[in-house]
């Protein structure tokens, strides 16, 4: 069953654009096809991907696109490295690519992620679109155009704020992904309900099965309530100077295992799931979050199927994981906390709760 | 003697910055100081400039800064590759630079273009101050936000636009500059003169021995008109969308030349004052420019002691060298045209028009 196509706009002036979601959005799509008019054209995609998606993507551009070329990458947050990178410039150049090109990203946040950033940089910058294959990309990292690749001192430490021109979440891909990957997703779902929305937070506990289930219609729902929120906050700060920081929620304490694990041990939205955890006990250590509501958020995290404990590690080494995030300034990192459910302040933290809750929540038992 | 410190702002809203010129910028500076104000500073400088003012910067800002390293890079544009760029991301993150550092660049335009680029990239975007320490650099490349690396297969592919802070053109650090850097310089001079503002060129032709002669008055009365005309087309056309295209006069030919003989045999400077020859030739076969136009321009090129002939290599050679050009659309570049002196006009151009340019202008015997 096709769910009805919503449309989400990101005020930004100039860098406007718009956020398709539902399904069949890859069948036809006017949108897509005037942008891409007369226009060479680069599809950036990956090894698990491409194969799926981008015959219909190839056979949806090709007739309007000047030139088309398709980029496939190997799959997974390993390879969200220069090395990779760059052979998205060496197509682009062979393919003699210019100025006015259009990089269309298909795959999830890591394509997302290089194909934006190659966007960014490549002749200074070109026009980019975002088709998200994985719920974590849909709901999150297609929108509000943060780019980036690792470095191997730090995840997103090499980056560009790049808007794309347009975002299409066609739902309908999402029967693809594994559950790892929907779960991981929901991770994003759940924290912009935490911190800003209550009701967009009960809508997913009601919806929970169904999305689990991949009903369209309970995922388009979600995901346009998800792209609504990120995009207000978005339009409010673009560039990440205040407000927008408030989106890393559970991201200081993630990053933290993710880097700690090797990126690509834990999905990103795992690692995210239990940092909400953690970003939540010291919510109510510090008299700010209620006892029942840190559990109402646990039980939604757990619900969702999501780690809710960070690796077995001791106080000091998620320190030192935490001192080089990129949110640390000069070695002391703030924290996003919730305010009560759908309240959120940023704040640095004195050593003895933040240790109580390094303590308290890393009592996962790694194999 | 010194110089009065002249100012230029460079008007582009929220990212307008001040250009000083003059003498003793070095010696005290309260503009920088105060950008540097508690803030973590890194100065990005290479092997040739480090020696000669990494010092003087060191104590400049070494009081106010929060933390200060240097970053010294192998001087040369062979090096302007992201091989050395991640070696700049290595220090920043090494030293647990946080978004909030400023980056000093120390040096010509390869330093202020990796700098640049690095500082536009390091956490998607951190402050920069250009230092420029060649007359190339000083009267166009620190101004105007344009950031770049190279990539084997075309120069300046990688990059971004990114506004500095502020920046300091201190015409008494162009004692220790080669004579033919000097003349490097003089082309982007010359350059700014032929395309908008003869009064300028006229000033160029009667200071030139001044100039040459690395007076400080002459130098900053022509700094200054330089990065005034420069910066009246940048506030027109930040993102070089249109207008800023005229500030690539013989640069489609000079970038073939240095492409073709590999980057660094020649300087940048040359090969523009090279392509200046080409442009004008090519403006008067297609009877925009009347020879005594021509003739007057090519005696100021050979005045400031640059070249007036590219490389003796077939018409097919240079077709080919420019069609990677980054100002290529779709493999066809558009040419910016002298209509009159003083004025420009940017186009396509014929083969017969073109390759007669090409025969008549590549007559310099290489060693």
């Amino acid at each position: 069953m096709n769910a009805p196509v919503m449309e989400v706009e990101v005020s930004l002036s100039e860098r406007s654009y718009a956020v398709q979601i539902g399904t069949g959005l890859l069948e036809s799509n006017p949108a897509l096809l005037s942008l891409v008019q007369g226009r060479q054209v680069a599809i950036v995609t990956d090894t698990h991907v491409g194969p799926l998606y981008e015959g219909a993507v190839r056979k949806l551009v090709g007739a309007q696109a000047s030139a088309l070329i398709t980029i496939t990458l190997p799959a997974g947050e390993a390879n969200k490295d220069w090395a990779h990178l760059n052979l998205i410039f060496d197509a682009l150049l062979q393919a003699q690519m210019d100025r006015k090109c259009v990089i269309i990203a298909l795959g999830g946040g890591v394509i997302g992620d290089m194909a934006g950033f190659a966007a960014a940089v490549y002749q200074r910058g070109v026009d980019f679109v975002q088709i998200p294959t994985t719920l974590l990309a849909q709901v999150d990292s297609s929108v509000g155009g943060k780019t980036a690749i690792n470095h191997p001192l730090g995840k997103n430490m090499i980056g560009a704020f790049h808007q794309p021109r347009l975002v299409l979440a066609d739902v309908g891909v999402l029967r693809t992904l594994p559950a790892r990957e929907v779960s991981a997703g929901l991770a994003e779902v759940i924290k912009h309900g935490a911190i800003v929305d209550t009701d967009y937070l009960q809508l997913t506990e009601q919806t929970m099965p169904r999305l689990l289930a991949l009903d369209p219609e309970a995922l388009s729902a979600i995901v346009a309530g998800s792209v609504r929120i990120k995009a207000a906050v978005v339009a409010q700060d673009e560039r990440e100077a205040g407000l927008r920081a408030i989106l890393n929620f559970g991201h200081t304490f993630g990053h933290a295992i993710e880097a700690g694990l090797g990126y690509g041990q834990w999905l990103h939205g795992e690692a995210v799931g239990a940092g909400m955890v953690f970003a939540a006990d010291l919510s109510t250590r510090l008299g700010l979050l209620g006892a029942d509501e840190r559990e109402r958020l646990v039980a939604t995290i757990a619900a969702a199927g999501l780690p809710v404990a960070g690796p077995r590690w001791d106080a000091a080494r998620y320190v030192e994981l935490m001192a080089v995030d990129k949110k640390a300034e000069q070695g002391t990192p703030k924290f996003v906390l919730l305010d009560g459910l759908g309240k959120t302040r940023v704040q640095r933290v004195a050593d003895t709760p933040l240790h109580a809750t390094l303590q308290a929540c890393s009592t996962a038992a790694l194999n």
